[in-house]
């Protein structure tokens, strides 16, 4: 796309890099941020930079937070003995929305993924390994995606914690809750008949 | 969607009010952005810094530019007896893009729509109509969208625009070049035969 503009092409070329947004898209983002005050167009880039400058990662569990200590790590009230691995911080704000984990997170900041030039040295397991080094953790959940790359590092994962006596658990793969067997996959399907849970485990207690 | 982080809250506000963008598509974005190097993010927000302090309306046709007037408008070799009516820029490059027109344009920065709040007064007329004191022009071709709020606006400046001496036209309407009849809506394939041309015309000379 040539603009005559030079800032606005700058602009269009920002947005584009985004993922999912096209040229066509971007420029349609750039008009519309053009028709709001001066003021908001100014607060919108402001906002990035401050996001540049003032975003931390917690010490503990790299989670995204304006302290060093994320408000889950600095909660007293959460089971200290359980740690959920997650790829991204999107993945704790899922969880967190369910309101059924309340013990802590690592946040793995990527998946082993040959293809992406992604390697286990990219990943903060580093940190995790110190965290089991306490003694003070009995339980690691494995909750990432279960595809080729998140089966991998399941399994990188779980022989690097081998040496720590913990309990290693993944999420349960299954039907989707509301959803009809004829729309699940057969893979899925399979498996839910192959881990079956006795009944009496499928009522949710709250 | 809430969030831990105060200006990971505000980052991702602000992308959401982009059209067409939810808060997962911009909590998206923006954890796409945290993961480019620090001055890049710096850019990315200096970027909509500089288009707002830098951002220029050509003073003859509003077509957004760098300069006072615009590539467009400066160019001596376009033919400045025919002006194109847009809605706003996209149309310009849009219609740029097709290397068919060699006149002017006049972005008039929106359409007459009462129900969102539009009417005449807060579109770029009144520097058309003194566009046309001049008299050097002859043409004033519309091409709005082709929608109840596009035909309101062609209505509203045909009846203004009657008192100078010029032509007045519109885009031609009608089936797509490449498009199959059984797909061409019933409305513009009645129009298209309303005012079929004649088969020497419809040959393109380039």
């Amino acid at each position: 796309m040539n603009l005559v503009s030079k800032v606005l092409q700058q602009a269009v070329d920002e947005f584009a890099q985004l993922p999912g947004v096209g040229h066509k898209t971007a420029f349609r983002f750039v008009l519309h941020l053009l028709k709001k005050k001066p003021e908001e167009l100014r607060k919108f880039g402001n906002t990035f930079l401050q996001l540049q400058e003032q975003v931390q990662y917690c010490k503990q569990c790299f989670n995204i937070c304006d302290t060093d200590t994320c408000d889950v790590c600095s909660d007293q009230r959460r089971d200290r003995t359980t740690i959920c691995v997650v790829e991204d911080i999107r993945d704790v704000v899922s969880i967190e929305n369910t309101q059924q984990f309340k013990g802590l997170y690592h946040v793995l900041g990527g998946i082993i993924s040959p293809l992406d030039g992604v390697g286990p040295s990219d990943l903060n397991i580093p940190l995790l390994m110190e965290r089991l080094e306490t003694g003070e953790v009995n339980e690691v959940i494995f909750a990432l995606t279960t595809t080729m790359e998140g089966d991998t590092t399941n399994f990188y994962l779980s022989r690097q914690l081998q040496k720590y006596n913990v309990k290693l658990s993944t999420l349960a793969r299954g039907v989707s809750i509301g959803g009809g067997l004829e729309y699940t996959d057969e893979l899925t399907l399979g498996r839910s008949l192959l881990n079956r849970v006795p009944y009496e485990n499928s009522l949710v207690k709250q």
